[in-house]
């Protein structure tokens, strides 16, 4: 099984940037080990099983909680049987049909 | 705290209509006992804690993954400390500006 | 045509309360004459085209764009041909497989 | 002004793979000019104004209409003034705060 999940999450009462907080969400996922992408509009990690990818959402929160008053987040999961490897399998079909023809 | 989650899920690989599986969850959210609001394009829950929130989707998506071999879902978080009853108070606050002017 | 859009619109360099700026969105939406309905995550409007779908997010943006740096919005549809007023139906359509189950 | 979308657009009366359908978004993208990055979940364009992304949904839509009876959209903007090229610049920013402390 494969299980993507793209997401953002940021706090909504610290202005304008927050990268400062992005970030911590970020190096939270690179010291956990899970496949992951960063994308310009979030990050996208790769896992197996459904309880993996629930797991990261909540070390994510968790690395806001107590300093930020109002968190929002925008998430997206597709999930597929009999399959792996999407982060790079999904794009190479979609390159191979578009530029190969 | 209140923590509003919108959330929609479905099989992909099932056509058009995907109704039956949809009611699978609401039928799982309505037996949880979770405040919950019903909407044209998705559900909205509120619980007080995040994990709870996570649980809730954990059970939705167990009521499909036995027999779809794709499923969608796209979730939008928005927490938020010192506040309660949003379900509620978020829409009148609204409310209360547009048309009490 | 059925066109269901949800969306939420809001600024992030506001602080924590954003409520007078969604106000006025809603209040955009309640001129246009378009069909919606509120949820305390975001608002839902059924079009009967794209192209209508689409002047409503133009215009809602255009609510905020003078005096707001940075803003964030998510959005979904759900368009499907031969159907009508699914605003109604779809949610009766899913009440009726559970409750009167 | 910077204006990110990141977005999926796909069609679910077709069974479990779409990528016939998401390609022709795809190539519809590649030839429109704008700048833009494939994501495993979707695509992330940049523009200058928010008519010019309203375009490129509209345009992507109209790839798909003639032939799918539900289509499924899921969209997210990040707009902010005074500032370009962020579908680098972001993620360099953040790569920096994280890797390089």
């Amino acid at each position: 099984m494969s299980v993507l999940l793209e997401f953002a999450m940021f706090p909504t009462d610290k202005g304008e940037s927050v990268s400062d907080y992005v970030s911590r969400i970020i190096l939270f996922i690179d010291n956990s080990g899970v496949k992951y992408q960063l994308t310009p509009m979030g990050t996208i990690i790769e896992t197996e099983t459904f309880d993996e990818a629930l797991s990261i959402i909540k070390g994510a929160y968790e690395t806001l909680e107590n300093d930020c008053n109002r968190i929002y987040s925008s998430l997206k999961f597709d999930i597929r049987k009999n399959q792996d490897d999407r982060m790079v399998k999904k794009m190479q079909s979609i390159e191979k049909k578009i530029f190969n023809k």
